[in-house]
């Protein structure tokens, strides 16, 4: 969805948004871990409910989707590795490259445990996938998951991480894309997958100019 | 980390923290969806800003594990798939049955999108990781994740949904597992997994009497 919005008024929901959700983010690690009796667990839950009501009183009747500002910057804000407004999100922020390549760095908490001090398997394939379609995003060639293949090489502690990917090969619509995700010590999981640009998209995009990163 | 809390208790916990956690996810859906004005988000994260401080007042160190009861059921209560405590889980509440076979009905909303109106790839592979796992756990063949390839054979519009996996075939510590996402008109992504027994879990399942399905 092309909503126009200016640069200054994506920094605006920028410097609104991104701190809000930050403290979200916090309060669903502290409902993981709290140890405080059941009376204040109740209290607590009484308290979210209202500020839940308060924030719907006004809101979107669906997804959030992904909204491109003037400039034909993506704001992917509700997606669950890179939203800067989903509370569940690490975030990843991306970092790209024109000839394909996307990084970054990020801290997995007690959020995204699967065995006991460990990131779960499934989340480091989430964060795979986003980071192999932001590589063929930034090497203008945009697509959706045709497939994924992860090989684990060892568990993958919980800490401060890093990810990275590039594409590998492209064949018209078709693009491969290469990741890693890696800890101090070095590589955890490996990724490959094949991005397809689906129908749809190739008509909007024949309609535009660019090649948008991620899809309206 | 076997805690051996009595069935009693643990019927108190799953009523104190489901209901709890739910409300939280409420938020979650809500930070992403509001509209409500500049003033009244930060009005709202300074209460939730409170509210983290009062639960964080006593808390776990690290992360949640997986705990055990005294009845040898596990309480992966911190998983981003299926935890209880984890307001980034949709949550998947997984049947499972001992021939090796799991399931679940379940409902992504907004939190879990990806290209607009669909879940997010990565979700999916995230999901059927899990219910491969558990798969894989309920016929005695508990593992970590080898291997996962997913073949997306159309997007999955974010709405109700279903999974289901079940052992392919087994031998010695590897187990093969496959599943399927799908929504009412059928399969959206398939999967296919190995899961291998780690030398620590073999040891430590050759001192305990049954085959929990979770990592202690």
């Amino acid at each position: 969805m092309r909503d126009d919005i200016s640069e200054e008024e994506l920094e605006r929901q920028r410097a609104l948004y991104g701190p809000f959700t930050q403290s979200v983010r916090d309060l669903l690690d502290a409902v993981i871990r709290t140890e405080v009796d059941d009376d204040e667990v109740r209290a607590v839950q009484a308290e979210v409910e209202l500020l839940t009501q308060r924030l719907r009183k006004q809101q979107l009747d669906g997804p959030y989707g992904v909204r491109f500002s003037a400039s034909g910057r993506g704001r992917p804000w509700g997606n669950p590795v890179v939203g800067l407004r989903n509370a569940a999100a690490p975030p990843v922020e991306v970092e790209r490259d024109p000839s394909g390549r996307a990084w970054a760095s990020f801290h997995l908490g007690a959020a995204f445990e699967g065995p006991p001090g460990l990131v779960h398997g499934g989340m480091a394939a989430m964060i795979l996938d986003q980071m192999l379609g932001e590589a063929a995003g930034a090497g203008g060639k945009p697509g959706m998951t045709g497939t994924l293949t992860l090989r684990y090489r060892r568990g993958t502690p919980l800490g401060d991480l890093r990810a990275e990917a590039w594409i590998d090969r492209t064949e018209g619509i078709k693009t491969w894309a290469r990741g890693q995700l890696m800890d101090a010590e070095g590589v955890t999981v490996e990724a490959e997958g094949l991005f397809i640009l689906p129908k749809w998209a190739r008509e909007r995009l024949a309609r535009t100019d660019g090649s948008p990163s991620y899809f309206e």
